[in-house]
C-alpha cells in the first residue's frame, strides 16, 4: 500500500516544474548533448557570452567567456579526454524571479580515467533566456 | 597627475558599498575572527541554521546546519588543523532583492600545513537578516 502511494505521487513530483525550470534543465540536456558529440561551442551555449561569467575551479577564477571557452578546449582535448558527460541535477532552488541555484554533479566517463565532481551553477534570466553566470565545480 | 586622478577616485571605489554589501562584508569579517578564536558556533552565525543549508565540498554535499557544523568541527579538530582563517573578498554580485553571489578566496595559515581555495557563497535575506543558504568551497 505504501509502494503504491508512492507510484501514486511520483508523476506528480516528476512533472511539478515551473516553465523556468523545466527550461533550465532543457539546457542542462543540451549541454550534456553537446558535449557528448564533442561540440565545446555547444555546450557553451549554457553560459552568459560575456566577460563577466566566472568559471570556478581547481585553477581559481576564469573571468569571461572566451577563456571559460578555451579552458574546456584545452583541459578536455580529443575524445579520450572528453569522454562522455552526465549530469545529475540535486537542486534546483529558484531566487527571486530571476535567479536560480541549481546544483548537481558530474560524471566524465573516459578512456583516460573517469572524473566527477559536484558543480553549484548560478542562473540568470536575461532578456528571456536563462543562462549560467557563475560556475563552481569541482 | 593620473596617480592624483586615481586617488581622487579610490574613496568613492572604496565607500560604493551598498547597506546590504555592508552587511554581508561584516557577517564575513566577523566569521573570520569567529574562526580565529577558535568558536566555531560563532563562525557559524554566518548560515542560515536550517536543514536546508547545502554545503558543497570534497565529500560532495553536506545537507543541513548541524550536519555542517559537525563536519566543521571534525576536519578542523584543534587550533593546529584550524589556524588562521583570511578571506579575500572577489566579487559581491547582486542577485534581486534578497539575494547575494559572493565569490571570494580563503587561506588557512596553519601548523598542519597551510591550506587554501576558492568558494562561492549564495547570501539569501530572511526576515531582515542575511544568511549564507549555499557555500561551494574547493
Amino acid at each position: 500500500m505504501k509502494k503504491l502511494f508512492i507510484l501514486l505521487l511520483l508523476p506528480c513530483f516528476v512533472f511539478a516544474q515551473s516553465k523556468d525550470e523545466k527550461k533550465i534543465l532543457s539546457i542542462l540536456d543540451s549541454q550534456t548533448q553537446a558535449w557528448n558529440r564533442g561540440d565545446f561551442d555547444g555546450f557553451m551555449k549554457g553560459y552568459l557570452e560575456s566577460d563577466s561569467l566566472m568559471y570556478i575551479g581547481k585553477s581559481g577564477v576564469t573571468y569571461g567567456f572566451t577563456a571559460t571557452l578555451n579552458s574546456y578546449k584545452r583541459n578536455y582535448a580529443g575524445s579520450d579526454k572528453m569522454g562522455q558527460l552526465r549530469f545529475d541535477i540535486l537542486h534546483l532552488k529558484k531566487l527571486g524571479k530571476k535567479h536560480y541555484l541549481v546544483v548537481g554533479k558530474w560524471f566524465l566517463k573516459r578512456n583516460a580515467g573517469d572524473v566527477g565532481g559536484h558543480y553549484t551553477l548560478t542562473f540568470e534570466k536575461i532578456k528571456g533566456q536563462w543562462v549560467i553566470i557563475a560556475d563552481h565545480s569541482s
